[in-house]
């Protein structure tokens, strides 16, 4: 079905009834001018925006339109996330090319309602728009955190360790096996694990909330952008250097054995290849065994895998004792 | 200058510089994976968003950038000027054709720096993506508003009186005049006044307010579609018709003017034209003289046009006693 067959409003109708319903906390929702929503007393508000672009965020032969509305939330939440918040609430804008079928829409509003359930989040509002171009997605997503305790990227000092919550590498080893997979000898498990984590990536709010309530982060990022970007962040913006021990930064075995046979080196994916949406930051070594044991506690994994010092930069550092220095490289969206 | 000479971080550096300070209520800007915000207690979060795609929404022979900058965030301001609420944080996501020039881009900003500091508003975040097809600007803007007190389009009552604030028209004619009437003599007074409504209008945020603190305002929205698309809208979403006196629909005389020499009915891009962002709505009558006497005093123009009744859509009275009923026949995105 198009577009033009039901109208824009018939098709906010036919979305909006897709999402879950709303919870006391909004108090207008999708329908006026605008949204309104409250918040819990004692918290600032939390606010991340994030446009995909198809055929250069996202491509149909590579995620499904269901897992794409998913994913879309996702990455905000994971900022929320970051920053130590609990995500509440969303708008969603989509530029359409008039000849998109309605059903591929509906799809992707049955992934934002799967995340949003998962995530007690509620979508407020939007808009829908005519483009000739590609598709675009457009989400911001409020939270809320305690007044004064949002986890920053600026804060690490010398002396801390560096963690990161889960596994990375995950979402670019899933991607390359969507790319060039297909006729390998991959058992289920692990191209089961290797797509979720790229089409269905899980942001990790329980560990930024365990992070923020242990009071023994230092600072924090999601790993949107790849390890390797997202270190030279902190170091960046914190004003400090970064030793990595890269035997030990977590991959997951489906990552690995999966880079063997394609004859990989899965570091690569891990330290470059991005939206693996865990967390990566720093704790205060004073109070690390304690966050370590809450982490344990709570079921979550949470790994150190280095340590602040003065300086600038990330250095990794080789089982050996080599040391190389590792530059953001992240994904340049406007390398020529 | 083309961004790939300065990277998407330098094109954000150039970009935040161009933006008004921070004030206190922004706890982290941008920089971090997601800005925190306070609200004042008492209040509630208003949150609108719009989306504007090149070709579709704006046309770089219809407007210059700096007013496309001040454009795009004056028209979520009047959404929240709609709700009586306060514009307080935007974030704004651009989808960018790699060839676009960077002076192009530091131009939209000093327009939205310029809506900003008119509107007490600050830029706290947002994302810059590439795109193979038109440049695409996304605002969402975050306000506050008393709680339990945002004007609603659902709460007209029959007997209520319907207002407008300003004048209506004059965005329309603007674009007519930018378009067709080069050739003709109009007078610098009315071309600036037509250019300006249709470039920079202004959103009635202060109208908004007192509206929302006179107690007497019953529904409101704003005029982004014409006035006949959100008269019908308060019709349909409170339940009730509106009959509007076709006489009393304020047209700024440049308005009227330029559309005798045009040859064309003002009153139909009145109702039809949009993108004039004042206020329209519903009083209580037993409080629509106070409110009258407020705005007079506060030197604010508001004009009664009809009332409510009983029963459905909207009725347009003609001077001689003739009625017809006005349709929304707003623009329609996904129209053949």
């Amino acid at each position: 079905m198009r577009i033009h067959e039901i109208g824009e409003f018939g098709l906010i109708d036919r979305l909006t009834q897709r999402l879950q319903p709303p919870d006391t906390s909004v108090i207008v929702g999708i329908g006026d001018d605008a949204a309104v929503t409250a918040y819990a007393p004692g918290h600032h508000v939390v606010t991340t925006t994030d446009m995909l672009v198809e055929g250069v965020h996202f491509r149909t032969d590579t995620i499904d339109d269901r897992s794409l509305g998913y994913k879309s939330l996702a990455v905000s939440i994971s900022d929320i996330a970051a920053m130590g918040g609990r995500p509440r609430h969303a708008v969603i804008s989509l530029a359409l090319p008039v000849a998109i079928d309605v059903e591929r829409l509906e799809a992707l509003y049955e992934g934002v309602r799967d995340v949003c359930v998962a995530y007690d989040t509620h979508v407020i509002g939007g808009d829908v728009v005519k483009t000739d171009g590609p598709f675009v997605i457009s989400v911001t997503l409020l939270g809320e955190v305690e007044t004064g305790r949002a986890l920053l990227r600026s804060t690490a000092r010398p002396g801390d360790l560096v963690f990161v919550t889960g596994t990375v590498g995950g979402s670019a080893a899933g991607l390359d096996y969507i790319e060039h997979g297909k006729g390998l000898d991959v058992s289920p498990d692990t191209s089961d694990h290797l797509l979720r984590c790229h089409q269905r990536p899980e942001p990790q709010v329980r560990a930024g909330r365990w992070l923020l309530a242990s009071g023994g982060c230092t600072s924090a990022n999601d790993v949107s952008d790849g390890l390797a970007s997202e270190l030279n962040e902190i170091a960046k913006m914190s004003g400090v250097r970064l030793v990595v021990q890269a035997e030990q930064i977590p991959m997951h075995h489906a990552a690995v054995s999966y880079a063997k046979q394609r004859g990989r080196d899965p570091l690569d994916w891990a330290l470059f290849g991005g939206e693996d949406y865990q967390l990566v930051g720093t704790l205060d070594p004073a109070k690390a065994g304690d966050v370590q044991n809450l982490f344990a506690k709570e079921g979550l994994p949470l790994t150190i895998i280095g340590r602040v010092v003065e300086g600038r930069g990330v250095t990794l550092a080789a089982p050996d004792g080599g040391e190389r220095e590792i530059s953001p490289k992240g994904y340049n969206h406007f390398a020529e």
